[in-house]
């Protein structure tokens, strides 16, 4: 039973928390049993009143008191692929990176690309914000010019209603941040997600890629 | 100019970030330049640098450094109704309640309603995730048997598939928390979202709730 703050375990934990330590040790950390339950397999798993003091795992937990469990993994990255994924551009959010992360796993069969300035996905944040769907279907990298298949860059301001769209696979489906959007560079056709009139000029981002992954991925299945 | 921290304003912005306070004044506080233009007739409105100074500013945010802008309003709420509309029961997570707000502005015409057990949607986290919706489209408070029209109870482990659902106006699309779900004694007709084999059993419920909406509102509104 770890019973001191300076247990070596306990201290890679609590830099875990940090970007830099996460890219220098090439691990990450997930916060609580459905998640440690979910992993693949762990460097090591800390377990409260069973391997450790609570007060100490809380104390090296970012999610704050009530940890149970914090398992330490080391990071695994997809290759972009199949035929329906998306391609985030500097989504600086990780609770939405890690949303998109679980609507992808949940609606299509390609991973989540990260492109330039998007969140880290292995931070405590991301992580509990995918539910368990990191592990399930890691994340890519690549820069779009590096991705296969029909760019469809969705862009609440300018392009064809997303629905009137007519797409075949493979489509990787792309959305920047809230404030900055797309580069022009990106290409693509642009569509956009039809709104009411007199509401706001766009979703979430993470709301943005969820429904239309729904919308693409129903319609791919009709004429599958 | 505010150069002091013991200004009444400033008390005032602190105190509405806790509910008790919200509750008691019955006011509440919009962060940042953009959710403030948006608002309605403010109670005030302090701008760094014009009114007050910007680290005194910044010390009474809730969303740390860099707000130039905080103001004080009202609050208010709707009535349930509107052709479609959604409810949400045990939905505790702020972030979640203000993008349902978001989305249902942007896809419906009836507000959130809001049950028991969910997160306060006057709370800085909800108003911001919110993005001005809250001013254009204030949420309802009310039980589900208060509810007219036909109840959409979304399950994702049970009930049909939402797309084979016939539905007219109005219809309310009801989602519980992530863990406990919806009341049995909710009733209405149960359906899911349809999801990939081998992915995670739901969707965050707010990638949920604008699903629903998204296919709910296009259908009715292709019948119309």
């Amino acid at each position: 039973m770890i019973r001191s703050r300076d247990n070596e375990q306990l201290k890679t934990i609590r830099k875990l928390q940090q970007k830099r330590w996460r890219d220098k040790l090439d691990l990450f950390v997930a916060e609580g049993e459905d998640l440690v339950e979910a992993g693949w397999e762990p460097e090591f798993v800390l377990v409260a009143g069973e391997d450790v003091e609570p007060g100490l795992l809380a104390a090296a937990s970012s999610l704050g008191s009530g940890t149970r469990a914090i398992g330490v993994y080391r990071r695994r990255w997809a290759r972009p692929g199949g035929r329906l994924s998306v391609y985030l551009h500097r989504v600086a959010d990780p609770g939405n990176v890690g949303a998109v992360i679980r609507s992808a796993h949940a609606l299509c069969d390609g991973p989540v690309v990260l492109g330039p300035g998007c969140a880290d996905p292995f931070s405590p944040k991301a992580v509990r914000a995918s539910m368990g769907s990191l592990f399930a279907r890691p994340p890519a990298r690549a820069r779009f010019d590096e991705l296969q298949g029909t760019l469809v860059a969705l862009d609440p301001h300018e392009g064809i209603s997303l629905p009137e769209l007519e797409l075949s696979a493979p489509v990787v489906l792309c959305l920047g941040g809230e404030r900055e959007g797309l580069p022009p560079e990106l290409g693509g056709v642009r569509a956009g997600i039809p709104l009411r009139h007199g509401g706001p000029e766009s979703l979430n981002v993470a709301m943005a890629a969820t429904v239309a992954l729904y919308d693409v991925a129903n319609r791919m299945a009709a004429d599958a």
